[in-house]
């Protein structure tokens, strides 16, 4: 399955979500991962979230989609997607 | 068609790109829009931000997909997607 991961997180818990992530996912641009992975992987990267986030603060959005061939992705401006501008 | 759309623009001109987005979609999270959304207004959008954004240093991406049920969303911590947080 192919997901698409947004987060908007605090200031000192965001350079370990990025952490988290960059294990599952390809970073594309600030706060936003994307990639296929498998349920099992998907499950670990949830669970490694939840266990490093604030509930009560931050949010982090999963769109799951079955097959990658179902999204289009365009791009207006700079396509980031090389980590030399992560965080 | 449903629009995920993903944006990292510069301190400058990120309120104006959050008017035009709200102007076409749903404010889910910080520099995050969804909706569903026709191809005529689609069309609409990418130009009104490519009207607004600077190209060499902002970025915008669009998912696109053809259909919501083809998508599912999963939240970890806040659903924002109230106007009370936008930026």
């Amino acid at each position: 399955m192919y997901v698409i991961v947004t987060y908007d997180i605090e200031q000192e818990r965001v350079g370990k979500i990025l952490k988290v992530c960059r294990k599952y996912l390809n970073w594309v641009q600030n706060s936003v991962f994307e990639g296929e992975i498998t349920q099992a992987k998907f499950e670990k990267l949830k669970l490694e979230l939840q266990e490093n986030i604030e509930r009560s603060r931050d949010s982090v959005r999963f769109y799951i989609i079955s097959d990658k061939t179902l999204v289009t992705v365009e791009v207006l401006g700079q396509e980031k997607g090389s980590t030399s501008f992560m965080y």
